[in-house]
């Protein structure tokens, strides 16, 4: 991100700083020149921002802190991400208030931008044919999860254009990085590879579109410090079937033997496809991921404890 | 609404209840046998509910509140109104985040049933066709205000799916009804008529569906002490267009000659049709209006302060 440039941008304020994505993001943000700030319940292990440690989900304190800061960005990355029970959570509610809260913070306190993060289940998932998703695609959410992500992003984005507050809306695809939940794709088939146990997975056929954390963070810095307008897809364009993505880690890990695919059954109303049309990403935002899948997948498989 | 039968329900908590429409709800709640409570800044001018003075934008209060209560059901009509200003009020925001922090408090509470208020609103506006509009037509509200509703809609029914708290949501179409703001149509007709002045107004060649409030409080109770899940339009089913109404108005007055059709232009992005499909309400609420449009028209006339 060496070419990232700050333009008038003078300080960014982070929510969600130490998530999986979240903590990919200061750096590419402080590369810029830009004075970062960081808020939440805990610090990221990082010297390059400044940390507030305040509960977002504390309207009023959160707002208090926005008047304080005065930034000129907000990147709103905060939201409950529990293995599995963030797709049904209560608490959904409690972080689409919040992030509403914020959006009146942010309008209040005269920031330009806001950037918040959504995610592929905002989409039919029942649609799963093979044109890539594009970001005006219909939204049709079957979770809470999806329907509080789908409905903050519409009140951010109406709230936002009467207010003159600029907007933009990263949508997530999948992903794999650096202290991923072990209950996850990648983070379990490379657990069992490195302990030289067997991998079970299902048919592996259906086709994700996968990004390293680290490309999404450095991602959302660039949405951040850009001026695309609304929702901006999030991923590698790249379509790859579960089975071929295992096979590849396997290939790294010098184990395809442990592979067993078809071992468990699909999962249920899991689509076929699900690939983003990455042209926004490419063009409005000027964003190309700095190292491929492979090389991410190999660091990261470098970096998994091994037994000796 | 001598017929309405409360079955199972003790207790029922109502927001909103000093507004447009819910200062009608209490009495055929009432009626119906059950225990009423009320919360909002103002109380309602009327014995037949407790009332509790908090403000509902207060999450933790009404959280409280209603974990203290612990209502069976709750019929939410608070929101913020202000004529004209709440089609943009950055206060939809607060009101969502209200509402979501309130669905969760019932669910915790072990509340029966939700019940929420919507809009016509939250359907296409820009589809002006025929046909009355259903339920199951797709939302694209065009403003802030239908955003909220239609957004909080989304949520509350998928948090309250998967939570087994009972929910509705009753779309109001148009209304009118004592202490109608008089910048509103026949509120401001009727001011005129009454005055002895002329009433200038646009083509009327709209086609509304138009509600007394009397009938829509009532509706509203009905729909409460139901077990009809989901949106039901909460509406008339009959088709007038804004010219024909006024001659109605003007008719009752005896003054048809101050009406001025036409002297306006018509405001842009108003659909030529308008109007509810009430089969839900008539079928799954079991309610139909007490009175006609036109004799409720009458009582409102007879109420009007006029010179003397």
């Amino acid at each position: 991100m060496a070419g990232l440039d700050a333009g008038p941008v003078t300080r960014v304020l982070v929510t969600g700083a130490s998530g999986f994505v979240g903590r990919h993001v200061l750096g590419p943000l402080a590369a810029a020149g830009v004075e970062v700030h960081t808020v939440g319940r805990s610090a990221p292990p990082t010297a390059l921002a400044r940390h507030h440690p305040i509960d977002v989900l504390d309207g009023a304190a959160t707002r208090a802190l926005v008047i304080a800061v005065r930034p000129t960005h907000v990147l709103h990355l905060a939201w409950t991400v529990e293995h599995g029970a963030f797709w049904t959570s209560p608490a959904n509610l409690d972080w689409t208030a919040a992030t509403l809260h914020l959006a009146r913070a942010c309008a209040d306190a005269g920031v330009e931008r806001l950037v918040g993060v959504g995610t592929c289940v905002e989409y039919d998932w029942a649609d799963g044919g093979p044109r890539p998703r594009r970001e005006d695609d219909p939204l049709r959410p079957g979770t809470l999860y999806g329907t509080a992500k789908a409905s903050t992003f519409a009140l951010l984005s109406a709230f936002c254009r009467q207010s003159g507050l600029g907007f933009a809306w990263g949508r997530l695809f999948h992903l794999f990085g650096p202290g991923e939940d072990e209950r996850r794709l990648v983070a379990s088939l490379m657990a069992s590879l490195a302990a030289g146990r067997p991998a079970g997975l299902a048919s592996g056929r259906p086709v994700r579109d996968f990004l390293s954390t680290v490309e999404a963070g450095a991602a959302l810095a660039a949405l951040t410090l850009s001026d695309a307008d609304g929702a901006v897809n999030v991923a590698s364009g790249d379509a790859v079937s579960i089975a071929d993505l295992a096979r590849e880690i396997a290939g790294l890990a010098g184990r395809p033997d442990l592979l067993r695919l078809g071992a468990r059954p699909d999962p249920a109303g899991e689509p076929p496809r699900m690939v983003a049309d990455v042209t926004r990403l490419r063009t409005d935002v000027g964003f190309r991921p700095l190292r491929s899948r492979r090389e991410r997948l190999a660091e990261l498989w470098e970096r998994m404890p091994r037994p000796t």
